[in-house]
């Protein structure tokens, strides 16, 4: 039996976890999950109704978020600091424990760090999930990709000439960690000539989700999990049906 | 009630499907699914076991795969054909249809062909899946992005110069329908210098799961779904820890 189990919870909705995920934290003691102090935490909420009534909770609450540029040494330091010192923790539980993780634990999760940590240490066992993004582009009711499509995902942290260069060559987009960095997602897509096929998604599959083409959304801001995606045409097969639209 | 459900199957280890998808297929009354004629098929294979007594089985056998070019108009005619005539069959059947789809119905897979045949004619549902390719990344043991990284998903069926121009382009990279594109995958990638880190992953998640250094495969012939992974190794954060190499 793995020590530290990490599960993927999919984009949102509980019924969308794996069935491996729904048992195991059904069963678990002791839970562990993400979130901004004084938040009840994304993760956490996916779950809700779900863990048995003696599972202990183990809230690891991220030192920093907005407060530090996070490309700063403070930054990089006090985060060092949290995850050394939650993988001392957890390896020093009793028994077994089961880490939340959103979407797909090995897809740009923050469980990366602890697992890294772990390694040779205590034995760790990861379990897949449906990542965020095809939360979302399920939302959108229209395939992401078909034929011989190229997709590139991309950081809304990047640089916008990297945005634009990447964006001006691949056929479908998906663009994450948005948030504050919108207005130059939006201008990286108007300079890549595509604008007006991009939607802007939030909470894919949740409560609240809403879908709208990014071209008509006024704000400069969205929530940092919000994405950003520009659905494939398919490259090849013309005589294989109309393309489709949201 | 949807008339048509396409429930996306996962990686291929049953035990990692959505909970929802686990329960409309083991409450089916009708399910149908894609398969070369001739072989059982793996959508079919992965729910082995799960199907109700009195469920009836519609196999959708392609009427052609490798025998025509896929870029001619006789294979486009035929498939195009195909897919008319199974949109015809599923809406005239009584009561509610699951098809099986492996991995996410909405990244690359052949419902899309139906589901836009089925637009307007009958309600139709889709339930998303973990794709195959993180089934493979998670056959790895390591995560495939983190930080900024950028990830591409690519086709070895696109030309040589395409691949080798996305591949020096992005951190991370997935390869999709390998098979006898193999050596010319392989190529792009020496081109590139991304072949010492690309991975071979074969039947991710399933018995006969095979992990391989691409450079070290003899062969130059593999599984259409075989799948190629270059890991990303985070563009940002230095001080949150070391790489990990599987």
């Amino acid at each position: 039996m793995a020590r530290v189990i990490c599960t993927g919870l999919g984009p949102g909705d509980p019924d969308l976890m794996a069935v491996r995920s729904d048992r195991l934290i059904r069963a678990a003691d002791q839970i562990a999950y993400f979130r901004k102090a004084g938040r009840a935490g994304q993760a956490r909420r996916i779950v809700e109704g779900m863990l048995a009534p003696q599972a202990v909770e183990h809230a690891m609450e991220y030192p920093v978020t907005t407060e530090l540029p996070f490309d700063s040494p403070e930054y990089n330091d006090a985060l060092a600091r949290f995850y050394d010192g939650w993988a001392d923790r957890l390896v020093a539980l009793p028994g077994e424990v089961v880490v939340l993780c959103e979407g797909d634990p090995f897809f740009y999760g923050s469980f990366m760090h602890l697992y890294t940590r772990l390694q040779g240490r205590t034995e760790v066992q990861v379990v897949p999930g449906i990542t965020g993004m095809a939360g979302c582009w399920h939302a959108t009711g229209t395939p992401i990709t078909w034929g011989d499509d190229v997709l590139s995902v991309l950081m809304g942290t990047l640089p916008e000439e990297a945005l634009v260069d990447h964006m001006a060559r691949a056929e479908a987009l998906v663009v994450m960690k948005t948030g504050r960095n919108l207005p130059k997602v939006r201008r990286a897509l108007e300079r890549s000539g595509r604008l007006a096929d991009a939607w802007l998604v939030e909470n894919g599959t949740m409560p609240g989700q809403k879908v709208r083409r990014l071209a008509e959304v006024a704000g400069e801001d969205c929530p940092y999990f919000a994405i950003v995606l520009v659905h494939g045409h398919g490259r090849r097969p013309e005589a294989l049906g109309p393309e489709v639209a949201p």
